[in-house]
Protein backbone atom coordinates (compact mmCIF):
# COMPACT_ATOMS: atom_id res chain seq x y z
CA UNK A 1 0.00 0.00 0.00
CA UNK A 2 2.62 2.81 -1.06
CA UNK A 3 0.12 5.75 -1.57
CA UNK A 4 -1.21 4.80 2.49
CA UNK A 5 2.16 4.84 3.55
CA UNK A 6 2.80 8.32 1.82
CA UNK A 7 -0.23 9.79 3.11
CA UNK A 8 0.97 9.13 6.21
CA UNK A 9 4.18 9.92 5.90
CA UNK A 10 2.92 13.33 4.24
CA UNK A 11 1.04 13.97 7.45
CA UNK A 12 3.67 13.69 9.71
CA UNK A 13 6.08 15.62 7.23
CA UNK A 14 3.26 18.67 7.63
CA UNK A 15 3.51 18.65 11.04
CA UNK A 16 7.21 18.34 11.91
CA UNK A 17 7.18 21.18 9.59
CA UNK A 18 4.32 23.23 11.64
CA UNK A 19 6.52 22.56 15.01
CA UNK A 20 9.50 24.25 14.07
CA UNK A 21 6.79 27.08 12.59
CA UNK A 22 5.37 27.47 15.91
CA UNK A 23 8.50 27.05 17.94
CA UNK A 24 9.90 29.65 15.61
CA UNK A 25 7.47 32.69 14.75
CA UNK A 26 4.45 31.33 16.50
CA UNK A 27 1.32 29.72 15.55
CA UNK A 28 -0.65 33.48 15.25
CA UNK A 29 2.15 34.47 12.86
CA UNK A 30 1.92 31.89 10.28
CA UNK A 31 -1.12 31.82 8.11
CA UNK A 32 -1.98 28.09 6.04
CA UNK A 33 -0.26 29.60 3.32
CA UNK A 34 3.01 30.11 5.05
CA UNK A 35 3.04 26.47 6.57
CA UNK A 36 2.22 25.23 2.28
CA UNK A 37 4.59 26.67 1.59
CA UNK A 38 7.25 25.78 4.30
CA UNK A 39 6.24 22.18 3.75
CA UNK A 40 7.46 22.85 -0.24
CA UNK A 41 3.72 22.98 -1.10
CA UNK A 42 3.25 25.62 -4.07
CA UNK A 43 -0.23 26.14 -3.14
CA UNK A 44 -2.23 25.31 0.18
CA UNK A 45 -4.81 23.24 -1.55
CA UNK A 46 -2.62 20.06 -0.73
CA UNK A 47 -2.54 21.04 3.31
CA UNK A 48 -6.15 21.81 3.40
CA UNK A 49 -6.13 18.15 1.85
CA UNK A 50 -4.81 17.17 5.16
CA UNK A 51 -5.92 19.59 7.67
CA UNK A 52 -9.03 21.46 6.84
CA UNK A 53 -8.08 24.41 9.35
CA UNK A 54 -5.11 25.85 11.72
CA UNK A 55 -6.94 24.17 14.72
CA UNK A 56 -7.06 20.92 12.72
CA UNK A 57 -3.10 21.40 12.22
CA UNK A 58 -2.41 21.77 16.11
CA UNK A 59 -4.76 19.69 17.29
CA UNK A 60 -2.83 17.10 15.21
CA UNK A 61 0.23 18.78 16.08
CA UNK A 62 0.00 18.69 19.69
CA UNK A 63 -1.51 15.35 19.43
CA UNK A 64 1.61 13.24 17.88
CA UNK A 65 3.66 14.92 20.18
CA UNK A 66 1.51 13.35 22.96
CA UNK A 67 2.23 10.36 21.50
CA UNK A 68 6.07 10.60 20.83
CA UNK A 69 6.67 11.83 24.65
CA UNK A 70 4.52 8.53 25.84
CA UNK A 71 6.47 6.42 23.15
CA UNK A 72 9.49 8.06 25.24
CA UNK A 73 7.91 7.75 28.63
CA UNK A 74 7.16 3.78 27.88
CA UNK A 75 10.81 3.54 26.61
CA UNK A 76 12.24 5.41 29.75
CA UNK A 77 9.98 3.34 32.25
CA UNK A 78 10.21 -0.20 30.75
CA UNK A 79 11.66 -2.49 33.47
CA UNK A 80 11.74 0.44 36.31
CA UNK A 81 8.94 0.93 38.64
CA UNK A 82 8.30 3.06 41.88
CA UNK A 83 10.72 5.81 42.23
CA UNK A 84 13.33 5.09 39.12
CA UNK A 85 9.95 5.03 36.84
CA UNK A 86 8.64 8.32 37.58
CA UNK A 87 11.89 9.82 37.35
CA UNK A 88 11.93 9.06 33.79
CA UNK A 89 8.52 10.22 33.56
CA UNK A 90 9.26 13.66 34.37
CA UNK A 91 12.45 14.01 32.49
CA UNK A 92 10.42 13.37 29.19
CA UNK A 93 7.74 15.53 30.34
CA UNK A 94 9.85 19.10 31.36
CA UNK A 95 11.26 21.15 28.81
CA UNK A 96 15.09 20.38 29.98
CA UNK A 97 16.45 19.67 26.09
CA UNK A 98 16.24 21.11 22.42
CA UNK A 99 13.35 18.49 21.67
CA UNK A 100 11.17 18.89 24.77
CA UNK A 101 12.11 22.62 24.21
CA UNK A 102 10.30 22.63 20.68
CA UNK A 103 7.68 20.50 22.40
CA UNK A 104 6.55 22.73 24.90
CA UNK A 105 6.67 25.68 22.77
CA UNK A 106 3.81 23.70 20.57
CA UNK A 107 2.33 22.63 23.79
CA UNK A 108 1.92 26.48 25.33
CA UNK A 109 0.49 27.84 21.98
CA UNK A 110 -1.93 24.59 22.05
CA UNK A 111 -3.15 25.56 25.61
CA UNK A 112 -3.77 28.83 24.32
CA UNK A 113 -6.17 27.92 21.79
CA UNK A 114 -7.64 25.42 23.87
CA UNK A 115 -8.88 28.10 26.12
CA UNK A 116 -11.64 28.82 23.74
CA UNK A 117 -11.74 25.55 21.51
CA UNK A 118 -13.69 22.53 23.67
CA UNK A 119 -12.20 19.94 21.20
CA UNK A 120 -8.18 20.89 21.95
CA UNK A 121 -9.32 21.30 25.86
CA UNK A 122 -10.83 17.50 25.81
CA UNK A 123 -7.07 16.45 24.30
CA UNK A 124 -5.11 17.95 26.60
CA UNK A 125 -7.27 17.01 29.36
CA UNK A 126 -6.81 13.82 28.48
CA UNK A 127 -2.50 13.44 28.20
CA UNK A 128 -2.83 15.30 31.75
CA UNK A 129 -5.00 12.52 33.13
CA UNK A 130 -2.88 9.81 31.17
CA UNK A 131 0.40 11.44 32.91
CA UNK A 132 -1.50 11.85 36.10
CA UNK A 133 -2.73 7.76 36.28
CA UNK A 134 1.21 7.00 35.11
CA UNK A 135 2.13 9.30 38.48
CA UNK A 136 -0.13 7.45 41.10
CA UNK A 137 0.99 3.90 39.92
CA UNK A 138 4.68 4.70 40.25
CA UNK A 139 3.72 6.42 43.71
CA UNK A 140 1.77 2.83 44.42
CA UNK A 141 4.92 1.05 43.68
CA UNK A 142 6.83 3.15 45.68
CA UNK A 143 4.76 2.84 48.40
CA UNK A 144 4.42 -0.92 48.01
CA UNK A 145 8.43 -1.09 47.85
CA UNK A 146 8.80 0.59 50.77
CA UNK A 147 10.95 3.55 48.23
CA UNK A 148 9.20 6.06 50.48
CA UNK A 149 6.70 6.07 53.70
CA UNK A 150 2.74 5.73 53.22
CA UNK A 151 1.35 8.84 51.64
CA UNK A 152 -0.83 10.67 53.28
CA UNK A 153 -2.39 12.12 50.18
CA UNK A 154 -0.93 10.67 47.13
CA UNK A 155 -3.06 12.22 44.59
CA UNK A 156 -2.06 16.11 45.91
CA UNK A 157 1.70 14.28 45.63
CA UNK A 158 0.47 13.63 42.04
CA UNK A 159 -1.21 17.07 41.23
CA UNK A 160 1.57 18.60 42.67
CA UNK A 161 4.17 16.99 40.40
CA UNK A 162 2.32 17.38 37.36
CA UNK A 163 1.40 21.37 38.23
CA UNK A 164 5.35 21.92 38.88
CA UNK A 165 5.97 20.22 35.43
CA UNK A 166 2.91 22.50 33.57
CA UNK A 167 4.47 25.60 35.52
CA UNK A 168 8.05 24.78 34.19
CA UNK A 169 6.67 24.79 29.85
CA UNK A 170 5.46 28.37 30.99
CA UNK A 171 9.00 29.82 33.61
CA UNK A 172 11.61 28.23 31.38
CA UNK A 173 10.02 30.30 28.35
CA UNK A 174 9.92 33.60 29.96
CA UNK A 175 13.07 33.32 32.02
CA UNK A 176 15.39 30.59 30.18
CA UNK A 177 18.59 31.66 31.65
CA UNK A 178 17.31 31.27 35.02
CA UNK A 179 15.27 28.03 34.49
CA UNK A 180 17.98 25.85 32.69
CA UNK A 181 17.35 22.02 31.86
CA UNK A 182 19.89 21.46 34.98
CA UNK A 183 17.63 24.05 37.51
CA UNK A 184 14.31 22.08 36.27
CA UNK A 185 15.81 18.39 36.88
CA UNK A 186 17.02 19.56 40.20
CA UNK A 187 13.15 20.96 41.35
CA UNK A 188 12.60 17.48 39.91
CA UNK A 189 15.07 15.46 41.81
CA UNK A 190 14.26 17.62 45.52
CA UNK A 191 10.37 16.55 44.78
CA UNK A 192 11.37 12.69 44.37
CA UNK A 193 14.01 12.99 47.47
CA UNK A 194 11.56 14.37 49.15
CA UNK A 195 9.38 11.38 48.67
CA UNK A 196 12.12 8.62 49.44
CA UNK A 197 13.22 10.82 52.31
CA UNK A 198 9.78 10.28 53.29
CA UNK A 199 10.53 12.71 55.94
CA UNK A 200 12.44 15.86 55.18
CA UNK A 201 12.81 19.56 55.43
CA UNK A 202 11.53 21.88 53.14
CA UNK B 1 -7.30 68.16 33.64
CA UNK B 2 -10.10 66.53 32.04
CA UNK B 3 -9.09 65.32 29.06
CA UNK B 4 -5.77 63.67 30.62
CA UNK B 5 -8.27 61.58 32.86
CA UNK B 6 -10.60 60.84 30.20
CA UNK B 7 -7.77 59.29 28.40
CA UNK B 8 -6.72 57.08 30.90
CA UNK B 9 -10.37 56.06 31.45
CA UNK B 10 -10.66 55.08 27.67
CA UNK B 11 -7.67 53.13 27.87
CA UNK B 12 -8.54 51.48 30.32
CA UNK B 13 -12.29 50.56 29.41
CA UNK B 14 -10.52 49.05 26.09
CA UNK B 15 -8.80 46.81 28.15
CA UNK B 16 -11.36 45.66 30.52
CA UNK B 17 -13.08 45.17 27.22
CA UNK B 18 -10.49 43.48 25.97
CA UNK B 19 -10.09 40.81 28.53
CA UNK B 20 -13.73 39.91 28.70
CA UNK B 21 -12.90 39.21 24.97
CA UNK B 22 -10.13 36.98 25.34
CA UNK B 23 -11.53 35.28 28.13
CA UNK B 24 -14.63 34.44 25.93
CA UNK B 25 -13.23 34.21 22.23
CA UNK B 26 -9.47 34.04 22.33
CA UNK B 27 -7.22 36.67 21.57
CA UNK B 28 -6.52 35.58 17.92
CA UNK B 29 -10.28 35.07 17.28
CA UNK B 30 -11.02 39.08 18.03
CA UNK B 31 -9.29 41.28 15.36
CA UNK B 32 -8.79 44.83 15.92
CA UNK B 33 -12.03 45.88 14.50
CA UNK B 34 -14.15 43.25 16.12
CA UNK B 35 -12.56 44.95 19.70
CA UNK B 36 -13.31 48.37 18.67
CA UNK B 37 -16.69 47.48 18.02
CA UNK B 38 -17.39 45.75 21.27
CA UNK B 39 -15.82 48.74 22.85
CA UNK B 40 -18.61 50.75 21.13
CA UNK B 41 -16.31 52.75 18.24
CA UNK B 42 -18.00 52.69 14.89
CA UNK B 43 -14.01 52.67 13.52
CA UNK B 44 -11.44 51.07 14.46
CA UNK B 45 -8.95 54.83 14.36
CA UNK B 46 -9.91 55.13 17.95
CA UNK B 47 -8.79 52.11 19.46
CA UNK B 48 -5.54 52.23 17.16
CA UNK B 49 -4.78 55.64 18.75
CA UNK B 50 -4.45 54.03 22.23
CA UNK B 51 -3.04 50.62 20.77
CA UNK B 52 -1.23 50.23 17.37
CA UNK B 53 -1.45 46.79 17.63
CA UNK B 54 -2.70 44.04 18.97
CA UNK B 55 0.74 42.90 20.35
CA UNK B 56 0.49 46.21 22.30
CA UNK B 57 -3.19 45.94 23.23
CA UNK B 58 -1.73 42.78 24.84
CA UNK B 59 1.05 43.86 26.38
CA UNK B 60 -1.05 46.63 28.09
CA UNK B 61 -3.98 44.10 29.34
CA UNK B 62 -1.61 42.19 30.60
CA UNK B 63 0.18 44.93 32.05
CA UNK B 64 -2.69 46.21 34.24
CA UNK B 65 -3.31 42.68 35.16
CA UNK B 66 -0.17 42.57 36.96
CA UNK B 67 -0.83 45.96 38.08
CA UNK B 68 -4.00 44.93 39.71
CA UNK B 69 -2.47 41.82 41.00
CA UNK B 70 0.18 43.65 42.34
CA UNK B 71 -2.00 45.82 44.34
CA UNK B 72 -4.32 43.06 45.60
CA UNK B 73 -1.08 41.22 46.71
CA UNK B 74 0.12 44.49 48.39
CA UNK B 75 -3.01 45.03 50.41
CA UNK B 76 -3.29 41.08 51.55
CA UNK B 77 -0.22 41.24 52.77
CA UNK B 78 -0.42 44.49 54.33
CA UNK B 79 0.28 43.64 58.28
CA UNK B 80 1.30 40.57 57.83
CA UNK B 81 4.42 38.46 57.10
CA UNK B 82 6.15 35.47 56.75
CA UNK B 83 3.61 32.31 56.21
CA UNK B 84 0.06 34.38 56.40
CA UNK B 85 1.91 36.75 54.22
CA UNK B 86 3.36 34.22 51.28
CA UNK B 87 -0.59 32.79 52.13
CA UNK B 88 -1.98 36.06 51.09
CA UNK B 89 0.17 36.18 48.22
CA UNK B 90 -0.72 32.81 46.83
CA UNK B 91 -4.57 33.53 46.84
CA UNK B 92 -4.26 35.98 44.83
CA UNK B 93 -2.12 34.56 42.07
CA UNK B 94 -3.57 31.45 41.58
CA UNK B 95 -6.73 31.27 39.49
CA UNK B 96 -9.17 30.14 41.95
CA UNK B 97 -12.13 32.65 41.93
CA UNK B 98 -13.75 34.32 39.19
CA UNK B 99 -11.67 37.50 38.84
CA UNK B 100 -8.54 35.67 38.95
CA UNK B 101 -9.95 32.97 36.44
CA UNK B 102 -10.08 35.93 33.25
CA UNK B 103 -6.48 36.88 34.79
CA UNK B 104 -5.42 33.37 34.01
CA UNK B 105 -6.41 33.19 30.40
CA UNK B 106 -4.94 36.39 29.59
CA UNK B 107 -2.01 35.26 31.29
CA UNK B 108 -2.07 32.02 29.05
CA UNK B 109 -2.80 34.04 25.69
CA UNK B 110 0.40 36.69 27.05
CA UNK B 111 2.46 33.22 27.40
CA UNK B 112 1.93 32.32 23.87
CA UNK B 113 2.46 35.21 22.14
CA UNK B 114 5.65 35.66 24.62
CA UNK B 115 7.00 33.00 23.22
CA UNK B 116 7.92 34.52 19.71
CA UNK B 117 8.24 38.51 20.97
CA UNK B 118 10.85 39.36 23.34
CA UNK B 119 8.99 42.43 24.50
CA UNK B 120 6.35 40.61 25.79
CA UNK B 121 8.72 38.02 27.34
CA UNK B 122 10.36 40.79 28.91
CA UNK B 123 6.90 42.18 30.66
CA UNK B 124 6.10 38.27 31.76
CA UNK B 125 9.71 37.70 32.95
CA UNK B 126 9.31 40.44 35.46
CA UNK B 127 6.05 40.04 36.84
CA UNK B 128 7.64 36.25 37.57
CA UNK B 129 10.84 37.77 38.88
CA UNK B 130 8.73 40.06 41.15
CA UNK B 131 6.67 37.37 43.00
CA UNK B 132 9.78 35.23 43.27
CA UNK B 133 11.08 38.17 45.42
CA UNK B 134 8.37 38.25 47.28
CA UNK B 135 8.24 34.93 48.08
CA UNK B 136 11.73 35.09 48.81
CA UNK B 137 11.18 37.62 51.50
CA UNK B 138 8.49 36.11 53.24
CA UNK B 139 10.57 32.71 53.44
CA UNK B 140 12.98 34.92 55.21
CA UNK B 141 10.50 36.17 57.66
CA UNK B 142 9.37 32.87 58.42
CA UNK B 143 12.57 31.33 59.15
CA UNK B 144 13.68 34.52 61.09
CA UNK B 145 9.82 34.27 63.25
CA UNK B 146 11.01 30.27 63.86
CA UNK B 147 7.65 29.38 61.68
CA UNK B 148 9.62 27.00 60.25
CA UNK B 149 13.13 25.35 60.73
CA UNK B 150 15.83 26.78 58.39
CA UNK B 151 15.24 26.59 54.85
CA UNK B 152 18.27 24.09 53.25
CA UNK B 153 17.63 25.24 49.90
CA UNK B 154 15.25 28.27 49.83
CA UNK B 155 15.75 29.21 46.42
CA UNK B 156 14.16 25.88 45.26
CA UNK B 157 11.51 26.10 47.75
CA UNK B 158 10.14 29.42 45.94
CA UNK B 159 10.62 28.26 42.43
CA UNK B 160 8.43 25.12 43.08
CA UNK B 161 5.82 27.32 44.77
CA UNK B 162 5.71 29.65 41.83
CA UNK B 163 6.00 26.74 39.09
CA UNK B 164 2.56 25.47 40.89
CA UNK B 165 1.01 28.37 40.93
CA UNK B 166 2.10 28.66 36.97
CA UNK B 167 1.21 25.58 36.36
CA UNK B 168 -2.41 25.55 38.10
CA UNK B 169 -2.84 28.48 35.17
CA UNK B 170 -2.87 25.44 32.75
CA UNK B 171 -4.89 22.56 34.71
CA UNK B 172 -7.70 24.34 35.81
CA UNK B 173 -8.40 25.70 32.56
CA UNK B 174 -7.86 22.13 30.59
CA UNK B 175 -10.01 20.51 33.91
CA UNK B 176 -11.66 23.33 35.56
CA UNK B 177 -13.85 20.29 36.63
CA UNK B 178 -11.21 18.60 38.77
CA UNK B 179 -8.97 21.73 39.50
CA UNK B 180 -11.32 24.07 41.29
CA UNK B 181 -10.64 26.86 43.19
CA UNK B 182 -11.20 24.76 46.70
CA UNK B 183 -8.61 22.25 45.03
CA UNK B 184 -6.08 24.86 44.40
CA UNK B 185 -6.17 26.07 47.93
CA UNK B 186 -5.63 22.59 49.16
CA UNK B 187 -1.98 22.18 47.28
CA UNK B 188 -1.16 25.45 48.35
CA UNK B 189 -2.23 24.68 51.87
CA UNK B 190 -0.09 21.39 51.69
CA UNK B 191 2.88 23.31 50.34
CA UNK B 192 2.46 26.27 53.34
CA UNK B 193 1.58 23.29 55.63
CA UNK B 194 5.23 21.04 55.00
CA UNK B 195 6.89 24.45 55.21
CA UNK B 196 5.34 25.19 58.41
CA UNK B 197 5.78 21.73 59.89
CA UNK B 198 9.56 22.35 59.64
CA UNK B 199 9.78 18.35 58.29
CA UNK B 200 6.47 16.40 57.31
CA UNK B 201 5.41 13.45 55.41
CA UNK B 202 4.83 14.06 51.58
Amino acid sequence: MPRLVDHQERRRSIIETTWQLIAGQGIENASMRDIARECGYAAPGVLAYYFPSKDALLLASYQLICERTNERIAAGTRGRRGLAALRALCLEIIPADPLTVVEARVAVSFWQRAQTEEALREVGRDALLYWRALVMGFLAEAEHDGECATLADPDAVADELLNVMMGLHVTSMLDPDAVTGSRQRHLVERALARLSAGVTAP
